[in-house]
């Protein structure tokens, strides 16, 4: 009782299922969304799903949720939920998110939306069924409300860097370079569906259609497995197994998704865009760079850095002009004014915090959030379309419109 | 209910004086310290205590506290308080920690710890007679637990930059830079004791003895107050009234606290440093910065970019040698290791969270936590050198050790 | 006769053609190369070629030239006259350039070496039919004389990164940003071949390829002309013409060259790449930036901080390691020890200044300087089959093995 | 004859004394200044003077020096010299510059102008009677003359940061950091006149000076000398012997001069100080680093990347406000119209052909050249006030006004 705000707001019951890197910062998001933000609505962490009883209930005591279930059909059944977190691997996203959302469970479901299109599209389709009865779904983009990012969508918005022409965008991570590192589920083909290009591409194919507000149109990709075996992880089991952390094995395996994919784009608005997401940039741990060139200036950001946002504006005296650090803690930011003075940046987590507070407040409030299961169907068209040019010679390769 | 861990540690309740911009703070980091660290104890979020009941309430709801009081001294008398967290300005700290310590509470005290020398020295001998009877206290000096920080201190004493000769410290905001910033607490001497100085002065103070492992000997210094009336606050009910947010009002007053203090120092260790706290440097939001040159090597770092550490080492060959940045989130890396995979940094309230992990841990455990209240006094004689110094003509004036 | 070295080298008597932009830095080079590295030949600043005489004289005074020709074809048949220096637009090249070869002149040549695959395959021909009486030729990749990228190439050689996997090259400018800059003579494909490909994207595909040690074997590419139409300049005679500093005329003309062009890349060693060229990206003013990322470490580079080397060695503790910046000014740096103390850096003519420390070295000791006009052909067909995968839906092309 | 522009320009007959480190890179400004900008007069390098003739010759013969002389007083007595470039140690500044004036010769100096304030003052009064007579002097500032610091200037005068309430100098440097580093003439109070100090020291002093428009009205300093005894120079004949270069022999002598420098001080114009000089900081090359906070915005610069300004404009609105990078290559910015493209940076010796470009343009106008002698004594003061603060217990120490 002691740590529940004392207020008649009605409570929003949450679900959550899979407890590893993405249940616990979900986790952390909904216990502190709250505190923070003014929701419409009050969270309760109410129920944690995970197979693993044992595992599952020490998760739960951990990150704060009151019961467990073991069994995701049961969690979806029980009448005490509104929600359901959807945060086990992708292969799992297109069953526990279409069961929650006909049993009139509001869904988040952690990205990339589903291993598959036709998976996306009865996703997008129950998604939309759902919503006429009020029902109400996101996917998990979290790197939408970084505030830097959330403040350069305002800013191409408001028409800040005018027509954009560029669109540069990496997603740079080593935690695999070593031959050695094992071979998670994030390796495997029929679990993660693809590799650094659905993992984190996935993050920048967001992003950038995000921040632009235009749609990729077309792609041109070429994909690399430079590992094409390796070790067995030595236990799946812990919580933390998706991720460099998990032990070698004796045995080996093969490496059945790309370690890295580079692409080049075209976007709906005339702009044209450069694409890499990468395991194997030694060096580079989260380096998730964006970065704009427009008619009127540019914009540029690397979450290495997540408070600065660098700001180029082309309208000024060329003699007194440069790219300048935004920091973006000011009151006035996306987000930042909720928390703490200027210059006292936020961390990872807080992108989840107000994932959860644009969620919560869409439910509470009845309207659609953003970004819907049709964005994440976009993404999952891009993916498609970026395996599909490189496997096909690197062809261009419109992206599919939706049926 | 729900958001509690099921285990059977023992509570630790604690009692918080103030809900200010330290308040709040200060109770996100007790709600969340147990969730990624694994304490020795629970810590309940028992008791707010402010003056006013209704923003009391406000503020207790908001934060997750489950009981108000609106006297400090009721606070400490109540049997299920165990720790009082004194969050309230400078000059309330001594009669509220030598009566919280004296009535057997674990006190944690935000800094500086006292308005004067005295107040601290009395502070001193209530905490080192609670101590002998198992009585906790600390000095609330966050940025010793910023995992960079804590890792260049680890780096000193493992000798990786060998005999330190040079310390440079500053401290930058510009929150009042506008002449016409109204005149907070913070400006007023008898409440905040000294401006820049006590208020971020004592964090670089505290920093650069933890990391060198050194004490500040002596100090030749110089202030200034730039704007010497500003106009009063509109309104100092709100939480927040302390930091530029508040409005001003018609009404004007002198500014009695420095508005930034230069100091040069001398180390016990045979370092030499370079000081500056100020408010008035325009664009730099919370740029504390310290760098260490050694005979091995240097390290630098800059809260603005808090995730990242500095480090250039003099040993290696000097064509392949040059300032390298370290993410401070890998596994390995103070604190770092209970929150999210390496480059996925970490906030400002982070800092909070591990000092609280820090003081919950030393009261489970029966050990002393630090920085001790006589840490706090040994920066507390520095502050006063400073003061003392700049009042007499810039003279070196030594910090005169503790009797 | 005051500022010639009395001693008693061999002279090497230049002629050369052009004096516009590339002219002036090449005569700076000729006239500073002596005076800083100890040179087997004594460069000699004979004659400058134009065909204006007024103006040609007029640049031959300004920089240092003794006399002027303003027929090529009269340049090369002089006797007096040992190398011929060929700064002009690209289209004139292969005719001067295999002139001069056959008259027996040693030539430096600016990039690209020709404007099609066809004249520099021709180029080579001449060039290695020169060379077999002793007749020298290069071409004039100036980027691989920056002491940064020389060092870079030195700790690839030497296995500091291991194997490389990804090269992440770029090459950003914005001086035609503006829809109003003139149709100069780089914009119109009859003169410059083709837009910032050719320009721009030559530098980035000769410093990979040089860099890594590799050959890039196939690309998949996508160009765009953002602006389709500009004003024709007012004036074309002055000595800047080719550079933005020339004004509009009334009169407009198609764009007949890409404003910019995106391209992946495999690479001979297995390494894959992603380049990009252009002259759209506001705020980007000479941005030709390389990134390496091999299984042992990664290298940095931007030639807006030319003087900086960004180095992450990956073989070391994960917790201690991080990207280093290496001021490329140490005495044991390549060129940099003929300069100034450490940290005084070198600026952009520099570069030309250690291009022709080689080139008139390696004619002084007989020996062949690189890059050779092998190089330069083989990023000759690297630019047509971007230009030729550009054409054709993007489709993987691979390069053309020379005959 | 090759080299000399033909033009009808008075010729400028210079006399160089010292041939080491800055001997080197004003050669290299006296050769190069002609050939880039348009000088009123044709500056010719005549004379060098060194009193061993043979490293004298092979120095001329390097550096592009007609002639040879190895008495000073006979270079000073020459009827065909115009000019008496002073590149010798500190104690002979006086004696030469001196004669020189008295003989009717212009006369650049190196700084620190002298090693006392007393021989200073004697060098000013000689200077002011020289120019009654039109002859001009000048000291060799030349960070004055990095394209950025002008810039800087500039806009400092034009009010766009308003009123300065900050000054923030720091030149740091790590060639002696080694205690086997031999005691070159630098170390020697009796040549050097001080240490880091007058060395590195004089320069942030008169930077700040320039850049702010105001005077240092007092000091609080503090010097120290971590390595008391070094060895001795294995061989002091070398041009170089001055640098880290020198080899160390085996006798050993103390070291006499400061290792480093703090103080503090305040400006005429109502602005706090504070300063750091040392050659300590390891990793450290070059980095004279000079922030100014001002009521309006701010600047920062660091050597190390010697093409960038950093200006924060505080006028604008905080949500968009930030630190920018100007790069400071832009035709319009001072001196860097003369040379390259925007984003094609300069270097070092750059600063020495502007210094070159206005001493001789002075000259050939028959104005009076900045920095004046005048402004070297000022220089001058402040370094004897900080040495007689650091002997005085730090104690604040007025400047003595010019008497």
């Amino acid at each position: 009782m002691t740590s529940e705000p004392a207020n008649a707001k009605p409570p929003l019951r949450v679900g959550i299922a899979g407890y590893a890197f993405m249940g616990a910062v979900h986790s952390q998001a909904w216990r502190n969304a709250g505190r923070f933000f003014d929701l419409p609505v009050e969270p309760r962490l109410q129920v944690l799903c995970g197979r693993n009883r044992a595992n599952a209930e020490a998760a739960a005591a951990k990150m704060g949720w009151a019961e467990v279930e073991t069994d995701v059909e049961r969690l979806i059944a029980r009448d005490d939920i509104d929600v359901i977190d959807v945060c086990t691997p992708g292969d799992s996203h297109a069953d526990i998110a279409i069961a929650a959302l006909e049993a009139g469970k509001h869904v988040l479901c952690e990205k990339p939306l589903a291993n598959t299109v036709a998976e996306a599209e009865a996703m997008v389709k129950a998604a939309e069924a759902a919503r006429a009865r009020g029902v109400r779904s996101m996917v998990a983009f979290n790197y939408r409300r970084v505030p830097a990012l959330a403040l350069a969508r305002r800013m191409v918005a408001d028409g800040r860097i005018g027509d954009i022409r560029h669109v540069r965008a990496v997603y740079l991570q080593d935690w695999i370079t070593d031959p050695e590192a094992p071979l998670g589920w994030r390796l495997q083909k029929e679990r993660a569906g693809s590799g650094a290009l659905g993992d984190i591409g996935a993050h920048i194919i967001d992003a950038t259609q995000y921040l632009t507000g235009q749609q990729i149109s077309g792609v041109s990709a070429l994909t690399e497995t430079f590992v094409k075996e390796r070790p067995l992880p030595a236990d799946s089991g812990g919580a933390v197994s998706d991720l460099a952390g998990a032990s070698a094995g004796a045995a080996r395996g093969p490496v059945t998704v790309d370690d890295a994919a580079l692409w080049t784009a075209r976007f709906s608005g005339g702009a044209i865009g450069s694409f890499e997401a990468t395991r194997f940039a030694a060096g580079r741990k989260n380096a998730m760079r964006v970065e704009l060139n427009g008619s009127k200036g540019s914009l540029a950001f690397d979450f290495e850095a997540m408070n600065e946002l660098w700001f180029h504006d082309h309208t000024e005296d060329a003699e007194y002009a440069g790219f300048r650090r935004i920091l973006a803690t000011e009151p006035g930011h996306p987000y930042a004014g909720a928390w703490w003075p200027p210059g006292h940046g936020l961390g990872y987590e807080h992108t989840f915090v107000h994932e959860i507070r644009d969620f919560a407040t869409a439910i509470g409030e009845g309207t659609d959030p953003e970004p819907s299961f049709a964005d994440g169907l976009r993404v999952g068209r891009v993916l498609a379309a970026v395996e599909s040019s490189a496997a096909n010679d690197s062809r261009f390769t419109p992206i599919a419109e939706a049926s």
